[in-house]
């Protein structure tokens, strides 16, 4: 007998990219940071006292919360620490959508939305962007007419690497009726000089949750640890009310808290990233692919018809060649492949062996 | 403007016992091991790579359910591991009960059962408990009468330390119509000779899942780490389907391998937690203090009318003596107090302290 809702039952589970337990891969499928955590981590992990753990840890992530808050010049009132960005978005889905009302999305997006609005039997309303990966400019009027209580947008956006500008964003928040999260999970690779910031908006409107995560920008995809920012009338209940009680153990909290708290050694990870982008960029065009500008960690690549193998094949091929991309079988990516950009050695790896593949 | 739901709006936070941050408290409030984790698990901690926190951890704990599953004689098909037992406990309540539907408990209960049903939206039944803490005879029925979708029993019972046979549970099993979680948190700490084993069960009956935590028995109250056993029917949907997809972080899932490894280790320790218990139960009721009979690391404390000082009384002294025991402000507990078995010294200090203040 099963006992699974019917939403449940009918739900297909979400598909993380591959995982391979050996390291024999070059891994540039799940837009991992291809430089290693800072220094201080391995010293925070090093100094840990274990029996620390016979306790429960302190409940609201507060030291987090307060560097953090230094950190965006904000209040630790307007953070929420959160296991990963994912229960951010579990949370938002949670807290502000009732089952049966409507969360809106882009399509494409990080399919992940999906399956944590079908989890709350949730209406799901997705916007197909234009061909240059833009927001149609119905986007939010689509939003209130199907009385979305809750919008999410990736900003940089996944798996495009296009990015919305500040303004576009402030007219969205202006707009939309709902709550607006902005997943900025890959904001830390955007080129400095757009000066893109999102959160001084936060007190202006209510309506506005950011998402951040350590995942990407400081290398501990591991540690699980993100954060969301917003006014206080919306963290508030995510992080009183809805929150598992102890939401982050011990050892993340400190580990994440030195992390954020070595800011010199991320940025520069981040501008070793922006190089790479741009050199993968322009050695991918030359191979005859056609690459669209990111601003992210990765790179999302069409592959033209009159090359020898399609997007499909080429992932296969890489992946006998052990170099993983991810392949995406939906619906305006199937002749595409995100690449995650890797270390200096990993995308010279990867140029070679296209060209061996594609004749060149 | 508010943007939270309705049942949000309404719903009271959980309340966690308190965690000072200073180290001067004797600290017997919230049920954690007195004695430290496994040696073993520091070593663990000094040992991983912080480079490895770069990459996403193995999604489903599979090592961790391996190991798991070896010792309870399962298959690993019939384990999820989790943030906790927290998660488990949502997991539970998203996966197998509509919002609107009952999720029924005995009252009173592990009050975190209430506020997960909550955010949900669930219908709640509570099923008063007999003075001496056995369930009422009409329990399953009640359950099947409003149609629970999900029974939750603590096992042994909190606050009380009262434990429900094996039998009893296998009638549970039989009798109620939903799914039957049965929260073994403090099972570790159940007198051998009674020899009780719900785990076999789960051959037996599709409905019965079980709750274990590491927080208690392998003291890693600190660390979030839980897991569930079930039948694969039950697991599955929430391996594949609820469970946020990485719910684990790499560090976490190594830490919980070792701690369970360690069997030995941690068996010594609930030898002296039951050592202390029995001393305890015999010191506090020389006091005048009535003692409940308890398979846990806790005593559930009755002060009499004829003691100077009520139980908030007795709870605000000793906590201005630096001794941190649980007062619950709920119908049937009022005149009670929960106290945590500490270490032996603790506990003098504790009998030490309540004699000066009751004037022994």
């Amino acid at each position: 007998m099963t006992y699974e809702r019917d939403n449940i039952k009918e739900l297909k589970a979400y598909v993380p990219g591959e995982q391979p337990d050996s390291g024999e891969f070059i891994k540039l499928n799940t837009n991992e940071n291809p430089y290693p955590p800072a220094p201080e981590v391995q010293k925070t992990l090093a100094e840990f006292d274990a029996n620390n753990l016979r306790r429960y840890p302190q409940p609201t992530s507060s030291k987090f919360r307060e560097i953090a808050a230094d950190l965006h010049k904000v209040g630790s009132e307007n953070i929420i620490a959160t296991r990963g960005g994912d229960e951010l978005i579990r949370l938002a889905i949670t807290t502000f959508v009732d089952p049966g009302k409507t969360v809106a999305m882009t399509e494409p997006t990080y399919s992940l939305y999906l399956t944590i609005a079908r989890i709350q039997n949730c209406e799901i309303l997705q916007v197909k962007l234009e061909d240059d990966w833009s927001l149609p400019e119905n986007f939010a009027d689509e939003c209130n007419r199907n009385a979305a209580r809750l919008t999410m947008v990736v900003n940089p956006h996944a798996p495009s690497g296009a990015l919305l500008t500040q303004e576009t964003i402030e007219s969205l928040c202006n707009s939309i009726d709902g709550v607006l999260l902005v997943d900025e999970a890959y904001v830390d690779f955007i080129d400095p000089k757009d000066k893109y910031n999102a959160i001084p908006l936060i007190e202006k409107y209510d309506n506005l949750l950011i998402l951040r995560t350590l995942s990407k920008g400081y290398s501990l995809a591991g540690l699980r640890f993100g954060y969301g920012i917003g006014h206080n009338d919306l963290v508030n209940p995510m992080l009183e009310k809805t929150r598992d009680s102890y939401n982050l153990d011990g050892i993340s909290q400190k580990i994440a808290e030195s992390a954020i708290k070595n800011q010199s050694y991320a940025q520069d990870n981040w501008d070793k990233v922006r190089e790479q982008r741009q050199r993968l960029e322009g050695e991918l065009s030359d191979l005859g692919l056609s690459v669209f500008p990111s601003q992210t960690n990765f790179l999302l690549v069409s592959v033209p018809e009159k090359i020898s193998l399609n997007a499909p094949g080429l992932y296969q091929k890489l992946k006998e060649k052990g170099i993983l991309v991810r392949y995406f079988n939906e619906p305006g990516l199937k002749d595409k492949l995100r690449i995650s950009i890797g270390t200096e050695i990993e995308n010279t790896s990867l140029i070679e062996t296209l060209k061996l593949l594609l004749g060149k």
